[in-house]
């Protein structure tokens, strides 16, 4: 449909949208696309399967070069997310999960709530072929799920984007009751930190029993700290007490720092391990 | 995203999607797609440029063959739009029309009103690089136009079909996946018992220093947690790890009991501990 302005003001505001593992780069441009459509500017890719650069993405952004251009690649979706504040993640179906789970215009109102106060927020999409994984869930802070035909659900990406771009557009225009914030949610890389330091001394005192459980017990403890929208001082706090825990044994207090033979963020390797296959 | 089962009933229901001229099989497919992910079933082309059947639209449907199957080929928009009662003319940008300019939610809304009253109702859509033209629009009763950036308001023609198909849906039966409450949060004598659990060992590693902070210390932690709402399996996973964590020194692994040189329940002392008049 006809009808782009270059001599209009392009509204560049809104979520941050994250792909995961997107493989295709038809996918990826027209989600570019559909973003600058709906005035969403920041456009970040975790591990594309065909890397970056991706002359095909370009051609399929129908010139919405600014956000291809300002396109950021990451190589683990807790990168992706460290600087975010607040985070939904799309899925096509109901999941156990303990999670609240909206509808994309509820979503959206509280994204435009959240922005409005100055958190950073973001929409987690998944690869085309499975969605995200249930660990990559976890990472964020509630669900969205569009109401679609039961029988066809299967949506494709840059129509999950566009959907809810339509929608943070469209929340632009009411006026939403507005309440205080009651704290401003740490960032994710704190939160991730809090999750590395716990995960890695349940590991040395082998908490997770049996091992092939791990993936589940560690996706349930992280989904309690999510649920929690822990402050930054709340993590400081709660960091606090494992390392009081941990400290007697382990570790002299002053070093914070993970050991040096160990550079892999244990959540990265966590997230890893989940994407085996599942049996 | 993932999610098609064809075990669930599939909704065939709603306006007709009239595209004139489509240009790209792959426009014709992709929209084909959307209307099945929200239920529409009935697609028309007027004067489609590279004839009908086409492969590529096919391929680009995911499956959505009962709507390509079912399409309606015409020469002219006029026989397009003939058993119709009602028809919006989507346009992207404000035209000098006397006819109504509805948002899509309005305009479905009001779709759904003469569906329901057994009207026959379309949509109509125009060709990629220059939409409608005003002797079509002239055809339709109003005019849908999208909340779409000023500046980038060119939209694909199988994104606006998804955003027209997706109001559908929601001006449906409200049965939008709204979440039930995640889970049943616990009792709260379990999550008092986890307060005294973790406070205990705390206690005893001098983690509340200095002392006349303890009470807003331990305030904070029990915030934590019950913003978290934890059920009762969440508890469960929460006392192991505070147990994994202080058996490594206070007590055997395999001894859950207190010392027997501490009769008292930590409970019992972190509760009256956490009693005492804050300073």
């Amino acid at each position: 449909m006809a009808g782009t302005d270059r001599r209009q003001k392009l509204i560049m505001d809104g979520p941050v949208i994250i792909l995961v593992n997107p493989q295709l780069g038809e996918n990826i441009g027209a989600s570019a696309r559909a973003m600058a459509n709906f005035g969403l500017a920041e456009l970040r890719l975790v591990d594309p399967r065909d890397g970056w650069p991706n002359e095909v993405a370009r051609a399929n952004a129908a010139k919405a070069d600014h956000i291809i251009d300002g396109v950021q690649v990451f190589d683990t979706l807790e990168e992706a997310l460290a600087d975010l504040n607040f985070v939904y993640a799309t899925t096509a179906r109901q999941r156990e999960m303990l999670k609240p789970v909206r509808d994309p215009a509820t979503a959206c109102a509280t994204l435009r709530q959240r922005h409005g106060h100055g958190e950073r927020v973001g929409i987690l999409f998944g690869r085309e072929r499975w969605g995200l994984e249930s660990v990559e869930v976890a990472l964020a802070d509630e669900i969205v799920t569009f109401p679609v035909n039961p029988a066809f659900a299967s949506l494709n990406i840059s129509q999950a984007v566009l959907l809810m771009s339509y929608e943070w557009m469209r929340t632009g225009d009411a006026e939403l009751p507005i309440s205080e914030p009651p704290s401003l949610p740490a960032r994710k890389e704190d939160l991730f930190g809090l999750f590395d330091h716990l995960e890695g001394v349940l590991d040395r005192e082998n908490y997770f029993r049996p091992p092939h459980k791990r993936a589940t017990m560690v996706e349930n403890l992280r989904n309690i700290f999510q649920k929690a929208e822990l402050s930054q001082q709340e993590i400081h706090a709660l960091r606090g007490v494992v390392a009081t825990l941990e400290g007697r044994k382990t570790r002299p207090r002053k070093d914070r720092q993970p050991p040096k033979n160990d550079p892999t963020p244990k959540a990265a390797k966590a997230a890893k391990a989940a994407k085996a296959p599942k049996s």
